[in-house]
């Protein structure tokens, strides 16, 4: 697929991995060629077949040269022995510093270890390990972030402006590419507003009492995206996501992002029409695109007049993940009570 | 169930035929007391066994007594022939005229019938054929609406009112129970953009002009529903379903939508504590419920602080269906010709 993208292309590229509604023979197909990690009778993530195989390897040098025997592994599945999230948790680190140590996966050595800890869920919503960030993939579970547009409306539509990072062409993933204002993925611990805020300050200098006072949250994307040589690391390792979605609109002096870190290489007031320029000619960070669709669907900018897929568009951007999902903390029983 | 109901309660009221990524078991279990409605390799609905019973039993009355033969039959799958769109509208509708006549299901007799055409798409999302609507149900194909909730924005989100209609209390489908301000389903030849203009004015007394100044689609949900006794004829029909979704930001004093047929009964200027009492309550239509709860997640009132079910409260709203779906005709080729 090579440029100019549509938007249904610019989806298809971040929710790659075949669906099982859509789809449902590729998706058994793709199947075939795949491991599954497991929890008891519940699938956690997918695997590939030979990073299957590197694990049996490694689970049978830990027994015979260092004493411990943390896997079970069946002809297609595995799973972590651990009564608790604790135990779990550091038996999968002893494998991953082992994969590190011998730079056996790219992906997750080198500059590619994040040295930051990703939650996996268990079916009753709640924390079942955590993990190294980078190893994920090597897994398949679901990952979570949080992506915030921030925009100055204009007097019509077509007059808005959206504030548009370019990452830094020294990162390891999608250098130079354009970025949503506030991106990040969600450590374990942290919830997406704490992540909000902190990815707010590092990467775009805001203020926390600003996104206090303006930043919404306006619904969560979920995608399955085998990632890419962009990516870092491998090719195709697997990657299902939830991005919690967040719009600040601001007035046009009222707030100026600036790079914090060395994320981000600048910060331009992009003017919509070449927002748009720019996902046609697929400039921006894949995920980024996703999140921008969404905005541009609920701000009216995609509407069914003009979008010959819109249905599709507005189904796949909110995919239905066969994983464990996170379920928030702060459960209230009844509709009525979430209004305290 | 029974209220008070939480927001994923609402939500598995409406969509509640099992999915097959969600809960890949009761789908297969379902679907073997299912049989299909086909064209080619292609399903475009589900049926139940006691409605194929009969077709087959009409079917062979037609071809013995009043020599025509429009149906193919096999063991699970019927298909309609027909070398057009207009031989095989003018197939069906022999179909269901005669069972119509013969008061064979009540959902498509007496009053039940609605003596309006559906549009049912094939795999390309080009129109395949034309049906009364009354009987869409009993193929279990896809049918399609619009809603718009017209509301005046408060200070705050919690003050914040809903102009919200009651049904006329003899309506045939949901008599007594709360409504979107707007909502109808769209027939074959209409737009989406045509239906809103026209139930608009139909049901809220709103002028076009309004409507084209202030009305704004915002994205579609879908689900897919079987239907219960309060929907009018048989229960446990198969709906799935996509709606249009429109928001349109009113003055306090600009806007009085008005009972303008027998439709609605009055309108109410809502506050948002009774919308969520009422929804809590089951007091609204079902599927008027779901599209409230996407404004909701839209406009930042139901969020990932206060709703443990959020991720999977915004990817159930919409449903990836396994039907073909309509797609647009104004399609363009790239994202930038969209700004045209």
């Amino acid at each position: 697929m090579s440029p100019p993208y549509t938007y249904l292309d610019l989806v298809n590229q971040v929710d790659s991995f075949p669906n099982a509604i859509l789809h449902p023979v590729r998706h058994a197909e793709r199947l075939t060629a795949l491991k599954l990690f497991t929890s008891g009778s519940h699938t956690l993530g997918y695997m590939h077949d030979p990073i299957f195989e590197v694990l049996k390897t490694t689970a049978a040098h830990e027994r015979s040269e260092k004493g411990y025997d943390h896997w079970v592994i069946t002809a297609n599945t595995v799973s972590i022995k651990g009564e608790s999230v604790e135990e779990r948790s550091r038996n999968i680190k002893k494998t991953l510093d082992h994969w590190r140590e011998m730079k056996t996966f790219e992906v997750c050595s080198g500059k590619g270890w994040r040295n930051e800890l990703y939650p996996v869920y268990s079916p009753n919503g709640e924390l079942f390990l955590e993990m190294e960030r980078s190893a994920a993939c090597l897994f398949g579970v679901v990952q979570y972030g949080v992506h915030m547009t921030v925009y100055v409306p204009g007097a019509t539509t077509d007059d808005m402006r959206i504030w548009t990072p370019t990452r830094h062409a020294t990162k390891s993933t999608y250098p130079g590419m354009l970025d949503n204002t506030v991106a990040g993925g969600i450590s374990s611990g942290m919830t997406a507003w704490d992540t909000l805020v902190k990815e707010g300050h590092e990467e775009a200098y805001l203020e926390e009492s600003l996104i206090n006072e303006k930043a919404k949250c306006v619904g969560s994307v979920s995608y399955f995206y085998e990632r890419d040589a962009n990516a870092g690391g491998e090719s195709g390792l697997l990657q299902p996501e939830v991005q919690y979605v967040y719009d600040m609109a601001v007035g046009e002096n009222e707030v100026v992002p600036k790079p914090n870190d060395m994320e981000v290489e600048n910060f331009v007031l992009m003017p919509l029409a070449e927002v748009k320029k720019n996902l046609e000619e697929g400039k921006f960070k894949p995920n980024c695109a996703f999140v921008l669709i969404d905005f541009f669907v609920r701000h009216n900018i995609i509407t069914p007049e003009t979008e010959a897929d819109y249905i599709e568009i507005c189904s796949r951007l909110h995919r239905a993940l066969e994983f464990p999902l996170c379920r928030s903390p702060a459960a209230k029983k009844h509709v009525h009570a979430h209004h305290v």
